[in-house]
């Protein structure tokens, strides 16, 4: 087996470089349809030629490279690896992309020593997964999966652009996204290298772990209209503040987040209107997201902030206005590769933990067309979704060794 | 005495009329710099002319209008009523621009049966005291009142826009508006008609009374920072999330608001950054407002304040930005002309009681150069700063006739 040195220098290099294709100078934020991610997939695509790799683009903008099968191999199905190259705000550099490439190194490190597998590997640039700018779940991939659902042409983003314009922006034609679902048949499976975002590797001391189940998630946004007014002038027991409401309703979340192991509950985001430092809050807007593997737990704790919510609105006489957004869940990875992973791992010589996945990831609509599996791999404190995010080099060769010695146990029976 | 029957309800009419002038369809939205703000100058202009005076516009916007002294005046100073027609967002429609129509009646009553005062009268019409666009506090009355800061012409609204460009826009010269200040000489008062904002009047069933005193306010903006990180797989436990930290500190601020009789404390806004729905706030800014007409009220809810957001940030881990806000002492009104005006009040048969404003108003600026006074009007449930500010023209014309035998009783002993 290879040791893949250098191949892991060339990554974090890499990660380096395509942090610099960005919307806000000074940070990274890669959102779909913007020159930037257009930018960043040029790159992507000399990489993937370099590597040995025809490349093709699909109508959402997401990026293929394919190295072909052994041309003895009599059954030329795909395995595909796959990773996102947009960003949410602010983010940091390893999220999405480190599963490019890593697929894309694996291919050159087979490519460089002129080997073929009885199998062509496709791997997979998926365009949009955090779906920051239109407020989607996994664009890119789920026209390939065969979820794309035609309504989400109209979806628009903040300043009003319609998603239909972004695509064609992308170079892509909207009406045409339909017809890009990939054969199920001619798809062996999908693995996605992702930083775990979470500590426990870092806890366990384990460069990566297998995945074998991605949490679920209950979402909803959430309105609270109370009586805008005058900050000097409206005695405090005659207001109905909207803010103070939302804070009380923050501080459930997080309360019922930290009553169940596993359990995570977030208000990301909360709006203010009319938003003036002399005028009482009216109307306040925020998001609740709200995740653990169990869909029972899941239910019974989005069920208490939605009690607590009522409860508070009653008591403030204020107005609620909740509303269920799209959820998810959970996603049981592939019994069978995600065991050939496991063995994978522990032939490295590493202790084959697995772990369940906080995040959502393009796995989730890919298990609509194959079987999936996912590779974790530490990252400092567990952060992510921040610029702080940060993966040691040894831990990156570790993933290399692991796919590379997984792709050559592959196929496994269908 | 007459009883100005008729020009109530021309009042009522042009507050429709001016709340026509707006930057946003369908609500009252007219900020400093805006042709909408422009437009509602030129109306009031043609009203002042049509009052019979003469009108001029200074460096930074404002409108005067001028009502000549009777000829046989040995002393020709001027008394001045006033108002402001810029507005809060998604404002009501009388305040602010209550003081100016109800001026601008007066005088026009004069006019109608041929009298003349003493003194001459200005209604000036102030182009921004709420500040809304620009973050200023009274910057039409500021260099009326000889408290122009020059280095404000670098201030910048949220889009970039300096306020300089906006002083243009308006038509003024930024260099000269240093040189408005208006000769305390010739200044025998001030006074301004206002909306009570609060619901003293409406529970003691009087249509107007006169303000003694205006509210000072102690101001900060105040910012958590935590960590910003994945909304799935940060557990609950290693979270530093800025927005919870925020929620307890707006819950504080309504509970020391609510601590002390006459006392108000105000959290007006909060943004979230990243600000997404799937990411733990790392950082929340939001303002606190906070008043009561005794400096040490204010000083020691201030304080309770900020102790808590010490003791929140300490807690959390979370890093406190505090930052003093320009803020007010209170304003005393002058002890004459405010019992002249009580005086008017009474010989309408209206029980004369004094109120103190919890609002902010340029007779701040304007206490500077002349003796201020107020007279404040009833207003539905006291509710301003809102698309359902209501008066009732009854009151209105409680409101010409005690002005009418006010202006009728000056000027009183300088």
């Amino acid at each position: 087996m290879s040791t893949a040195h250098g191949h892991a220098a060339t990554i974090m290099r890499r990660s380096d470089e395509l942090a610099a294709f960005t919307t806000v100078a000074g940070e990274i934020t890669r959102p779909y349809g913007t020159g930037a991610l257009l930018d960043a997939r040029d790159q992507l695509a000399a990489w993937m030629t370099e590597a040995g790799m025809s490349t093709r683009v699909d109508n959402v903008g997401n990026l293929f490279g394919r190295y072909e099968a052994d041309s003895q191999a009599t059954d030329p199905g795909m395995f595909l690896i796959g990773g996102h190259f947009d960003s949410v705000v602010d983010a940091g550099r390893y999220d999405g992309t480190l599963g490019i490439l890593t697929g894309i190194a694996v291919v050159r490190h087979l490519h460089e020593t002129g080997r073929r597998l009885p199998f062509a590997i496709e791997v997979a640039a998926f365009a949009d997964e955090e779906g920051n700018r239109f407020h989607t779940s996994f664009l890119g991939s789920s026209p390939v999966a065969g979820l794309w659902d035609p309504a989400w042409l109209a979806l628009e983003d903040d300043a009003g652009t319609p998603l239909e314009d972004a695509i064609r922006f992308m170079g892509g034609d909207p009406e045409a996204i339909g017809l890009d679902t990939i054969d199920p048949e001619s798809v062996l499976g999908f693995i996605e290298v992702h930083i775990e975002q979470g500590p426990v590797l870092q806890d366990q001391n384990l460069p990566v772990a297998a995945v074998s189940r991605i949490t679920g998630s209950l979402r909803a946004t959430v309105e609270f209209t109370g009586m805008a007014g005058h900050a000097g002038t409206v005695p405090m027991a005659l207001r109905r503040d909207a803010l103070a409401g939302a804070a009380e309703l923050v501080l459930a979340v997080e309360r019922i987040g930290a009553s169940e192991r596993d359990l995570v509950a977030t208000v990301g985001t909360l709006e203010c209107s009319p938003g003036a430092s002399n005028v009482i809050p009216g109307r306040v807007y925020m998001t609740l997201d709200l995740r653990h593997p169990e869909p029972g737990v899941r239910e019974q704790a989005y069920a208490g902030v939605h009690a607590q919510a009522e409860e508070i609105a009653g008591r403030r006489a204020l107005d609620l206005d909740w509303s269920d957004s799209p959820s998810f869940a959970e996603t049981v990875c592939d019994a069978h590769v995600t065991e050939t992973l496991r063995e994978a791992i522990a032939g490295e010589g590493i202790d084959p933990l697995s772990l369940f996945s906080g995040a959502g990831h393009d796995a989730i609509t890919m298990a609509n067309i194959c079987p999936v599996t996912m590779l974790f791999v530490r990252c400092r404190d567990g952060i992510s979704h921040n610029p702080a995010e940060s993966i040691d080099e040894a831990d990156v060769e570790a993933v290399l060794r692991v796919l590379e010695r997984f792709l050559l146990a592959l196929p496994v029976p269908r």
